[in-house]
């Protein structure tokens, strides 16, 4: 919980801070409190899911409350409590599109049922329950509520770039377990690309030995993240970016190029013209291998065959594949990739998966068997949904990920006001049908395993709510209320976004002394969109991302209550509301002071002028609102000075600051 | 770095913050400032170790600084720059004992060489060098040295309990990456226990299927594990504790015990009775498969057995066992085992390895090829050293971990003040060279995946000081300069002791107001020997180790500091020194009421009286010290509060309270 300080968001009457909100919450007035002998009673035949998720539920809750619970492993029913948990569902959930994920809860004396029609509804309620814990002084305990929830989409997804920069098993595995909390249900595991082929194959191991710098992922190590998500809810979708972003891929069979040149794993950023050939019958030979081995390693029935950004510079300048488009009858590249994904679907049911893609893949001729995955947008130059409402109209089941690109780091609100199926669309009911959800994309050219986490949380439990609840579900201000709950309870499940700063911090200061740095940090943000790395040249995979932007997140959260301090004033200049902001920019001027008491070192020094800025600008506007006249030449060159991109860092009081200088 | 406020340990004259500290050092004038186009330069049939050290030297490197190096992946020796690290060494090392780890570090003109006789001696280089790097006011630089180093013990061993506590691959990991930093060179992994059967048999599979709650370790991340710290420099020896500490095992085949009785995985801490039949083939039978699996798992010669705490209770309770004995002469359970352990020994030597054991298996006919882990010290009724020197009078070699238990939660001086070989002992030249070395063990019965890296750094840093360096190396002093530096460098390595108390004080107080749980945990240290968990019972392996007291440490900054400065006054009672205490005393009144405005919760309320403890206890002798009367007993009721458990945690400020208070 972040305290609000010097802002206050109204508290709900019934203080659950639940997230995704359910569809129909009733909040009674009694409360169950969390005692030792508090037992969890499952079925007796329960599924591999309900055995896991019910013991790490027990130990979470225990963790939680610091309350001994005896209720060990295996779970035993003892009859020596009054208070229980009851699941009761009526059968095993697949992993599936439009499986029923429904469940209610409900409370009757001591009791709580969870009911619900599969598992996996019951997994969401054990979710909502940890959830729903809170304490007063005394105990610890659960709010006694009735509950019927479901979610708006069926595929509410989160996909993780581990080609970029390669992402452990454990790293996928606490944001799997994040996830399922916010009842997330798709996985989208984006496993190659330029700079880097991350799944092991037996059959082409130069693969991984040449594409991988010994970063990817065994077989084996894939069936023990299938089997952990399945065990929470999660569907697993593995992406094989083809037949562009593939330098890494001719890194290790230079031979299937479309064109003839040394090929070295990428260590930059951006779109690069490495593609495989499609008229090469090897190129499916080896894909054929590859989807053979591929395939039974995943239960979900989709594999993702990426299809984006192949610009056909290289088939262009290969004279063969020109003269195969022409005996093809083929006038784009567009045709020719399309001969080509139709080859790569036959290939796919073979091993008795479909295709999904980006919706590059969507052409004329391809199969509506493939789920289009749409992701342009303004940052394209196109109208967001362009490609959803094409897909749903062609007949194409779609998902959205445009809005959802959560590494370009901006604030939450922006990924939340995005509705992934507005009411107002122009499409039938039969068509509304096909979309059938979205899905939060991370791109991690700028995040390592230390930084991760915190490029996907706490945002993406607002989005997970955007996936799972109703449209009309939009107050800012709620959201705003719960998600420090929701963030700190997902840092207790293991996620490493809050804690990972001071690492970074101790390491920028070369001392415990790091109080400075926290402060100032508050009202900072790393660049966003594609403004850090520019043009994709300053930052390498190598590249060092422990620096001070990298220790920040967007939402910096002292911006945040100040950014909102400034409009109430600006709304309503009383003095109690020029008080508050004076406090700011007191606490500003003195952090400076501590600031420039740190030992000095390199690092230090970078990022000096953001300190400097933040007081220099709190000094002048203090000046202002105190009645000191201030010259507007120095204003102006003040605030320009502020609004340099110091260290890819952006101060984004900045407006809030011209707001009241003007 | 710690800022060590109100306190100041005097600086060495050349800021060199190594640990373990060299046999030879001489440091020069100059230093070597590190630039972008740094190169490092190895030889081009390079070991795998030296390559994946090279690579991970120059990553660390660059994270430390934030200084972009252009030297990526793979090395690339580019002729564009000046400042060049060279590598040399003779030939590649085997992890074996007594293997030439010596290495040198030489500075000429703006080259850095490090020569060593194997490409192990190169790691221990790289270390040193990463640990060299400082930094002014304007860049980071090595200082120029002249090193010349080499172990004092060729066994510099950690061993880790991951029965108790499954520990997953990534923690394993990241603590091998730890123990590469300070020169430590063996990984004892402690596979099974009562508690678990932490690995996997693909002869026996009930063992990890019965024996582990799901939580071991497959051959793949067995042998992944393996190669990572061959690649670090470190020799891994597997442990399967035997006949005793079997509880797990027999929970998958009962029908190998002693004692007929049903056995589920043991949830306690302490001694059990389970143990292996040593007169049932069977046992044998299993015993061979198991070994034929793990021995070609592990490269090195070596298998710990266990063999400890072996109490005989059920083979005095079996008949059969009891005439076995009487048939073969045996007069002593001991007997009994070492006939065990001679058939075990035989077994190992059919798959190429050696018996390693706790100090129980030297009895009379146990073969001299045994490695003998000497362990019972005071605790256990022994003096020190006992079996080591016994071991090496008899001809086995030897390995000490008595002094070194650090679960123990023992302040750092205690362990660094333990001489595995001190120079008075009575042994022959040849006696002494079987004392191979030594090992901190760290049992897990208290310790989880969240909180283990605390409870074993940084102290093993100093206790690996002690396995490496000059037994003169003595200075307390120096190492508590040093020790914060090494702190925070192990945590830039990725290792969580730092990181994780934050994560532990948000669960507490469920806010990011954590500031007063912080500042009185500077002063509080988790209980100590064998209190915590008294009767092995207060704790089942699925109890919450998320309390205060495990956010605690042993050596509690502050009451070190505190500790020091009462010392300090009591010899010198000036003004000056009398204000630094008073300084305490204030700070900790102020913090109790800060603690005070803490929205109280059960977990916060049980560790009030600790706060308030110390803030009652700092007003009375901030009294005493400025002269206002005290009542005796007042005093005397109030040390009595303050010395009570509570929470499992003790104020380790109370000795010195009750000198300035007496």
């Amino acid at each position: 919980m972040v305290l609000f300080s010097g802002f206050s968001f109204a508290q709900t009457a019934t203080s659950v801070y639940l997230m995704p909100w359910p569809q129909s919450l009733e909040v009674a007035q009694g409360h169950l409190k969390i005692v030792p002998n508090i037992q969890l009673i499952i079925p007796n035949d329960s599924s591999d899911r309900i055995q896991f998720s019910a013991t790490q539920f027990l130990r979470n809750l225990s963790n939680k409350t610091g309350v001994f619970i005896t209720n060990g492993f295996p779970l035993t029913v003892v009859d020596n409590s009054n208070t229980s948990i009851i699941i009761k569902y009526d059968r095993i959930g697949k992993l599936e599109i439009h499986e029923d994920e429904s469940y209610q809860i409900s409370f009757k004396n001591n009791q709580i049922t969870l009911t619900s029609v599969t598992d996996l509804g019951a997994l969401h309620a054990l979710e909502t329950l940890l959830q729903l814990v809170n304490n007063n002084e005394s105990y610890f305990y659960s709010q006694e509520v009735s509950i019927q929830d479901e979610p708006r989409f069926t595929w509410r997804g989160l996909m993780i770039d581990v080609a970029r920069h390669f992402q452990p098993v454990d790293v996928i595995k606490r944001n799997l377990r994040g996830m399922a909390s916010v009842k997330m249900n798709v996985f989208h595991w984006h496993l190659t690309d330029d700079q880097g082929f991350r799944i092991e194959s037996k059959l082409y191991p130069k693969l991984q030995e040449l594409g991988s710098d010994g970063l990817y992922y065994t077989h084996e190590q894939i069936k023990d993240i299938v089997k952990y998500a399945d065990n929470l809810g999660i569907m697993v979708i593995p992406e094989i970016d083809i037949p562009g972003h593939a330098t890494a891929f001719l890194a290790a069979y230079p031979e299937l190029a479309s064109k003839k040149q040394d090929y070295s794993i990428e260590r930059n950023a951006g779109i690069f013209h490495p593609t495989l050939n499609p008229i090469n019958p090897k190129t499916y030979e080896v894909l054929d291998g590859l989807f053979s081995e591929i395939a039974p390693l995943f239960t979900s029935k989709y594999v993702h065959i990426g299809g984006d950004e192949n610009e056909g510079k290289h088939w262009d300048e290969n004279p063969l594949i020109q003269a195969f488009k022409l005996k093809h009858g083929f006038k784009t590249n567009h045709d020719l990739q399309t001969y080509f994904n139709i080859k790569l679907e036959k290939i796919l049911a073979k091993y008795g998966k479909k295709i999904m893609g980006w919706e590059e893949i969507m052409t004329p001729n391809m199969p509506t068997s493939a789920i289009i995955h749409s992701w342009k947008g303004v940052n394209e130059g196109k109208k967001p949904l362009t490609s959803l409402i094409e897909a749903a109209k062609k007949g194409y089941q779609t998902v959205l990920s445009n809005g959802f690109y959560i590494d370009l780091m901006q604030p939450v609100q922006e990924h939340y006001a995005v509705n992934p199926l507005p009411s107002n669309l122009d499409l039938s009911p039969t068509e509304r049908k096909r979309v059938l959800g979205a899905e939060a994309t991370l791109w991690s050219e700028l995040a390592t395993p230390l930084t991760i986490d915190s490029r996907i949380w706490p945002r993406t439990a607002a989005i997970a709510e955007r996936f799972w609840s109703s449209e009309n579900k939009q107050d800012l201000q709620h959201l705003q209320e719960r998600l420090p709950y929701i963030s700190d309870q997902l840092e207790q499940l293991g996620l490493t976004h809050n804690s990972y700063k001071n690492v970074l911090f101790r390491n920028i200061t070369k001392s415990e002394n790091i109080a400075p740095l926290q402060i100032l940090s508050k009202v900072c943000e790393p660049l966003k969109i594609y403004t850090r790395n520019k043009g994709g040249t300053e930052y390498q995979s190598y590249s060092p991302f422990t620096l001070f932007a990298d220790a920040c997140t967007p939402d910096a959260t002292d911006a945040v209550l100040f950014n909102l301090a400034v409009e109430l004033f600006l709304k309503s200049p009383t003095e109690n509301n020029k008080k508050t902001i004076l406090k700011w920019l007191k606490k500003w001027q003195a952090n400076h002071l501590a600031f420039k008491k740190l030992t000095v070192n390199p690092l230090i020094k970078n990022i000096t002028p953001l300190s400097k800025n933040l007081a220099v600008l709190s000094e002048i506007t203090q000046q202002k609102l105190t009645g000191t006249a201030v010259d507007s030449n120095t204003i102006k060159a003040l605030l320009k000075a502020a609004t340099k991109d110091i260290q890819d860092v952006e101060l984004t009081v900045i407006s809030s600051f011209t707001k009241l200088l003007y």
